[in-house]
């Protein structure tokens, strides 16, 4: 929907010319994310320099009834990024400084848009450690992170992205700043709106400054890759180790699927007749700690029937290893035209149910479902490869994913566990919870942005 | 002020009888916490015993336009539970059951009432552990913690009680129940509820069924008791500590006035001519981890000038290094009538600006003041001994806090690190944040409370 001139100049005014974009090629580029949706071309695009133009942009752009969609590196997969066609983009890339790394109290403070892994990069160089590691770390930025509280292979020891916001700046919809959380661990002076933002999804407010919590790094790490020919085993271990109260930073698991698509792609030497691996990386601040816990490690995979563990050796072969589980998505994206990447979670002790029954549910439907992730922290990534220009088949897609969360439901677990709800799932929302709490959420919603323009139809509907 | 009858008959229909209060004895003893505050006695007590009964009685008040404040222990400091005249106190005491135990997937489901230390002697009993330990965890209870957002010794390392709250079903206005957070460690499906009730005093809605986060307990501790001749020594070790990249799991100053205080009512056998001691613990998954940190402690607690260092070398030596912490504020309360007790906070790089400025501030206005705290988190509480009833005293007590939260806010801190806002500090908060943060807080409130009847004159005025 073409955007008023009149209003287009006042944006330029704003930000400066260079930095709005009203041609059809530019609104095409934010059309869409990484979900499986229908593209939707906003009205006019905007990417502020300085928190001052940040605020201004979002005054005038509520102010003139524009539905707001932030936008970092657009990487989530739930459509949270798709804008309304009548509304504005507004692009966090240009605020992208790191205003500064505190060694001696453990935090950052930066812009929303700074990239995650580049991040990562410059506080490991000053000696400190952000373990946030979502898939999409190389392009995908801080704000869009905590938008949708990304996870990541370390969430089972480190936790996710929620846990490292310590506070916040916002813009409400006056375009006025709201301060939230502080620089000291302890805080409970007002609301805890920090960690309120942590998935809202870009509907409660926009972000500015953000407070971000380091840790010291671990100093040692020992990473291992068992493999089992029987599914069973493999989630009857990843039980079995959290049982023995070791908590290993990463814990991923491959299926025979997987593990094929991977191996086809990168050579990497994965077991293709395996019908499962696990990946495993211990660390801690002590090498004979670290020593001691894989050998725990080892001893339940083999218990459980592991066919054979390998210990990475060197540097080399330990970032092959993980090299190998980061190429699973876009191994299995090569596949077929459409990747329906589902993260659907459950309990960590439910993950043997929860992998028999993704199995089931693709038999049933006829589908080719490979099936990876954080098996450690029960947040697995079914991923049905398809063509959604086949209707026959992708209505059977659907059917499968509405099956997969009704298991995932009854299993105690959730819908989503880290990549958000969006557009894509924002109707099963009450199937989750009740009627009561999507009315609680809403009213809060409403509070925080009175004309609903905050990225709507995004959350809930 | 008098309950209407056929109401007060009403809540009994609800509750039963024997579990409502309306005689004047039984209301007096609802009418304080731990603040230093004017009591006020409800006009009706009432204590539920199932969810049922909780989500009635919360409706019925709310119908009826009851201010309500809900009483775990009364321990806060903050005047938090101090009820409104014509208000009801909803006690969580007959809530106190521990429902679920889950070693597996290392969670707990709790009603709000249990005690904090009988939940965690409980988890310790199946071999896990829950880290939070407020100074009131013998008294207080779970649902106080998290609408406080309790801190404790083990804030360090650890983190504070909303760190460990997974999930909880929450009352709303109309006695409906909502439904947030989840059993799984990933979750990002609607808003992150749980987390925003963490620290909401009451003011969002009444807390029912928690689900609580377990973690495998260390399996090995050292602690130790370093002297100083001289605050700034012992204040510089502090940051010496963080900065060496060791993270104790406690690390707390006491100084001299607390010292002499302490050994006077305990005979620990502490050293009154110190000008200042750090009690210092360490833990970890492997002894000799323990004890390579342990040694680094020491090296930087003799560096920065302790004159003497001892290490508990048996589980009663530790145990009386902890007893003598703990006593802390017992101590000092027995010294005058009255205890003014804050905990503004800074960030720990901080500490040896805030504690100098905390003696200056107690030098100006004449005041004795004992000051320790978790300096670890740079978490300290400056305590000033008076009686309340001497106004000329009092006068230059309430001088003196305000000094000291100013000076808290210019070091880039907080005005409480874990005791809340409560009715004691709500004037404070616009100067720590600015109006448009408080607008933000009180639509957010109205929106879920919009006769603004749970807990009102808290948290903002």
């Amino acid at each position: 929907m073409p955007i008023n001139p009149a209003l287009a100049k006042e944006f330029e005014n704003v930000v400066g010319k260079e930095q709005v974009f009203t041609e059809e090629a530019d609104l095409h580029s934010y059309s869409y994310d990484a979900a499986v949706l229908t593209p939707v071309r906003p009205a006019i695009v905007a990417a502020p320099t300085t928190q001052e133009q940040l605020c201004k942009t979002v005054k005038l752009a509520y102010e003139n009834d524009l539905p707001i969609t932030v936008r970092g590196s657009g990487t989530n997969l739930s459509g949270s990024t798709i804008p309304q066609s009548n509304g504005i983009v507004i692009l966090t890339n240009r605020l992208n400084k790191i205003l500064e790394i505190n060694e001696e109290d453990l935090y950052a403070v930066v812009e929303p848009g700074v990239i995650t892994a580049q991040f990562a990069t410059a506080v490991a160089a000053r000696g400190l450690f952000y373990p946030p590691d979502p898939g999409s770390q190389s392009v995908s930025t801080l704000g869009g992170n905590i938008a949708h509280n990304a996870g990541g292979l370390r969430g089972l020891k480190y936790g996710v992205t929620k846990d490292y916001v310590m506070g916040m700046e916002i813009v409400d919809h006056m375009g006025e700043l709201v301060k939230t959380g502080s620089r000291t661990v302890k805080y409970v002076t007002g609301y805890n709106m920090a960690a309120l933002m942590a998935a809202s999804e870009g509907t409660l407010g926009v972000f500015s400054n953000i407070v971000i919590k380091l840790v010291p790094p671990p100093k040692a790490s020992k990473a291992m890759l068992a493999e089992f020919d029987d599914v069973n085993k493999s989630s009857e271990t990843v039980a079995g180790i959290i049982a023995s109260h070791i908590v290993p930073c990463t814990l991923e698991f491959l299926d025979n699927n997987c593990i094929r698509y991977v191996e086809a792609d990168s050579k990497a030497g994965l077991p293709v007749d395996a019908a499962a691996i696990l990946l495993i990386e211990v660390d801690g601040g002590h090498s004979q700690l670290v020593e001691e816990d894989a050998a725990k490690v080892m001893e339940v995979c083999r218990k459980c029937g592991s066919t054979n563990i390998r210990v990475a050796q060197t540097a080399e072969e330990k970032l092959k290893i993980w090299e190998a589980r980061r190429n699973a998505l876009p191994s299995l994206a090569r596949a077929r035209p459409t990747t329906v990447l589902e993260d659907a979670t459950v309990p960590r002790s439910q993950i043997p149910a929860m992998v028999a029954a993704v199995n089931a549910i693709a038999k049933k439907y006829n589908l080719e479902v490979g099936t990876f992730g954080h098996a450690g922290d029960g947040n697995l990534h079914p991923t049905i490869l398809c063509d959604r220009r086949d209707k026959e088949e992708f209505t059977r897609v659907e059917a499968a994913v509405d099956e997969i969360f009704d298991v995932a439901l009854n299993l105690k677990g959730t819908l989503s566990g880290e990549h958000g709800i969006g557009k894509a799932k924002a109707k099963w929302m009450e199937k989750e919870t009740n009627r009561a709490t999507i009315e609680f959420n809403k009213r809060l919603r409403l509070a925080l942005d009175p004309k609903m323009l905050f990225n709507p139809g995004n959350k809930f509907v």
